[in-house]
C-alpha cells in the first residue's frame, strides 16, 4: 500500500468505549499519514436469512474482503445459548493464532520491568472445541480436542513468528504429563517444528512451571506455544505482569495473511463517552496490524509514540495513573509520529 | 493425641532430598515435644501380586491404619505407562481436597509481600481424569469430567475450610463462559454451598481473570475453589508470588479426616546428601498436619519458629539467599521451638 494506491481494512468499533478509542487510532493514523482507508462495520448480532442470530453478512462480507480487520472490545449479550461474539468472528474467519506480545512498559510502573514476551495461542480446538455432554444427571464432559494439522500449523506459526520478529526461543507449554494422548500430540508437533527451525531455540515447560517461572522471573521467556487454554490463561497472567489488557495488544492470525487485531480488554461502560477511555491496546494491536501489513516504518513510528507518551507520563488516562482525557493523550502521539524522525 | 498417648502418623521420607528433609522435620517436632510417633514407609513402587506395578501394600496398609501421613518428595518413574506416584498415591485415598495455602514471608523478599490466599482445589477428576482416546490418527480428545458430587463436596469443604480457618471470601474459579456444562455444573455447586454458608463471602471469577489480578494485586484474595487442573496451576503461580515451591506447602484432604501432607518441590537431585536443602516446605505441611489434628498450640510455634528464622536470615539455605546447612537452618528452628513461649 502506498499513499495514493491505499489498502482498505476493516475497522469493528465495538461496544461501550469501543468507539471512542477506536476513533483516537483513526486519528493516530491520519497523523502519520499511514497509507490506509478505513471501512467501517457494525457486528451487532442480527438475525440472518435462515433465521438464526449471529454477525451481520456485511460486516463478514468487508472480512473477507479486506481481509485486515481492527476490532474494538464487544459486549457478549446475556442469556443462554449465545456464544461469545469474539469466538464467533475468530472462528468465522478460521483465525488460528492468536498472538499477544506483552512489554514492560517505561512509565507505567509495576512489580516488574523486565517482562518481553510474546504468547502464541492455538485459535481453534482444545477445550474452545464446544463439545460437550450430560452422560446422567450430575455428570458432564467436556470434550478437548487435540489435532495434528491444527497442532503442526500453530507450532510452525511460533517459528516462523519468532524469525520474522528477531526472536531467539520458543517454549512449548503443555500437561503432557497428565494429558498424555493430547497434550503429547502437542508436544511432539512443536518438537517436530523445532527440528525444521534449528536456527531457533527450542525447549518445553508444564503450564504450572510456567506460571511459577513467570511471575518469579518473566525474563526467561520468549515466545511460548501452547493450546487454547493454556493461551488464554497466560496471555492474560502476561498482561497482567506489564500493567493489564489496557496495554496489551492482540493479533488473530488466519489463512493467507487473513487476521484481526483486536484490544482484549472489556467494554468498560462505566466510563464510556466520557473521553476517558485509554486506547493503548487496540493502538497497539493496530501497530501489530501495520507490521503484518509490512508497513514498518508506520508501526514503529506510532508504536515509539506511544510509549514515549507513556514513559513522559504528562498525558496519561486515569488507568495509567494520569488525569488526562483520551482525548489528550491521543493529542499528544499526534503530535509526537507528526514530527519528522 | 497427648505425651502420654502419642498419636501415630505415616512418614513417607520420599526421594532425593526427600529423607533429609523428613529428618530435619523429625528433629523440629521431637525439639517442641510433638505428641506424635512416625511409622516410616518407602513407596518405591513394587511389583504385587497381581504383577502390577504400585505402591508397596505395607505402605498403604499404614496409611489407612493411621489416616494421616507426610510425604516428601517422589521421584516419577521414567517410561511410558508409568503414572505419577504422586497422583497414584492421591488416588489411592480419595484424597479430593488439594489445600495449598501461600504466604508472604518476611525476610525473603519477591515482588510482592501482602499475598495471603489459600488455593482449593478439587483433586479427584476433571482434566485429571485419564480418560483420552485417538478418534482417528491425528486426532485425539481427553475428557475433563464434573460430576454434581465431586464438585458439591469439594465447594462444600471449601467453605467450611474458610470458616475453620477464619478466612473471610471463598472466589470460585471457572471458565464457564466457554465449558458451559462442566465448569456451569461446578459453577452452580459452589453457588450452592455458598447459600449453604452466608458467614462467608463469596464471589465468582473466570481463570483468565484471576491470573491477571493475582499478579497486579494477590491482597484481593482470600481462599480460591477450583476444578483439578486450574488448581494445578494457580497453586504454582501462587507459590511463585511468594517464593516457590521451596517454602509453600500442600495437604490432600480425604474422608474421615484422613489427609497426607506433602512438599510439592522436586526431589532435587544435585543436592541431595548435601546437606544443602530447604525443609521449609515440608515443614509447613507438617504444620498443616497438626492443625489438622487440632494439635494447634504445636503448630503456631513451629510456624513462628519458621518465619522468625526466615525473618532474622541468619540461618538461611541457599535457595533462601543465605549460605547455611539444612542442619543448621534446622537448629535455629529448634532452639526457637523449645524456648518457653
Ligand atoms: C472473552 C473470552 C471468550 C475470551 C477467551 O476465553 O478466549 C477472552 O478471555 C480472551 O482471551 O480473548
Ligand atoms: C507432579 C504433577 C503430576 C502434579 C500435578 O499435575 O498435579 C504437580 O504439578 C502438582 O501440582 O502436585
Amino acid at each position: 500500500p502506498t499513499a495514493a494506491n491505499p489498502r482498505t481494512v476493516t475497522l469493528i468499533p465495538g461496544d461501550g468505549i469501543g468507539p471512542e478509542i477506536s476513533a483516537s487510532v483513526q486519528q493516530i493514523f491520519t497523523a502519520a499519514g499511514v497509507p490506509l482507508t478505513w471501512e467501517i462495520v457494525d457486528v451487532t448480532p442480527v438475525k440472518g436469512p435462515d433465521g438464526k442470530i449471529g454477525i451481520p453478512q456485511a460486516a463478514i462480507d468487508s472480512v473477507v474482503k479486506h481481509k485486515i480487520g481492527l476490532k474494538g472490545p464487544l459486549a457478549t449479550p446475556v442469556g443462554k445459548g449465545h456464544r461469545s461474539l469474539n469466538l464467533a468472528i475468530r472462528k468465522a474467519f478460521d483465525l488460528y493464532a492468536n498472538v499477544r506480545p506483552c512489554r514492560s512498559l517505561e512509565g507505567f510502573k509495576t512489580a516488574y520491568d523486565d517482562v518481553d514476551v510474546v504468547t502464541i495461542r492455538e485459535n481453534t480446538e482444545g477445550e474452545y472445541s464446544g463439545i460437550e455432554h450430560v452422560i446422567v444427571d450430575g455428570v458432564v464432559q467436556s470434550i478437548k480436542l487435540i489435532t495434528r494439522e491444527a497442532s503442526m500449523r500453530i507450532a510452525e506459526f511460533a517459528f516462523e513468528y519468532a524469525k520474522a520478529n528477531g526472536r531467539s526461543k520458543v517454549t512449548a507449554v503443555h500437561k503432557a504429563n497428565i494429558m498424555r494422548m493430547s497434550d503429547g500430540l502437542f508436544l511432539q508437533c512443536c518438537r517436530d517444528a523445532a527440528e525444521n527451525h534449528p536456527d531457533i531455540k527450542f525447549n518445553e515447560m508444564y503450564l504450572d512451571t510456567v506460571c511459577l517461572n513467570m511471575v518469579q522471573d518473566p525474563s526467561k521467556f520468549d515466545v511460548l506455544c501452547m493450546p487454547n487454554l493454556y493461551g488464554d490463561i497466560l496471555s492474560d497472567l502476561c498482561a497482567g505482569l506489564v500493567g493489564g489488557l489496557g496495554v496489551t495488544p492482540s493479533g488473530n492470525i488466519g489463512f493467507e495473511g487473513s487476521a484481526i487485531f483486536e484490544s482484549v480488554h472489556g467494554t468498560a461502560p462505566d466510563i464510556a463517552g466520557q473521553d476517558k477511555a485509554n486506547p493503548t491496546a487496540l493502538l497497539l494491536s493496530a501497530v501489530m496490524m501495520l507490521r503484518h501489513l509490512k508497513l514498518n516504518s508506520y508501526a514503529d513510528r506510532i508504536e515509539t509514540a506511544c510509549f514515549d507518551t507513556i514513559r513522559e507520563g504528562v498525558h496519561l488516562t486515569g488507568d495509567l495513573g494520569g488525569k488526562a482525557k483520551c482525548s489528550e493523550f491521543t493529542q499528544d502521539i499526534c503530535e509526537k509520529v507528526q514530527k519528522p524522525a
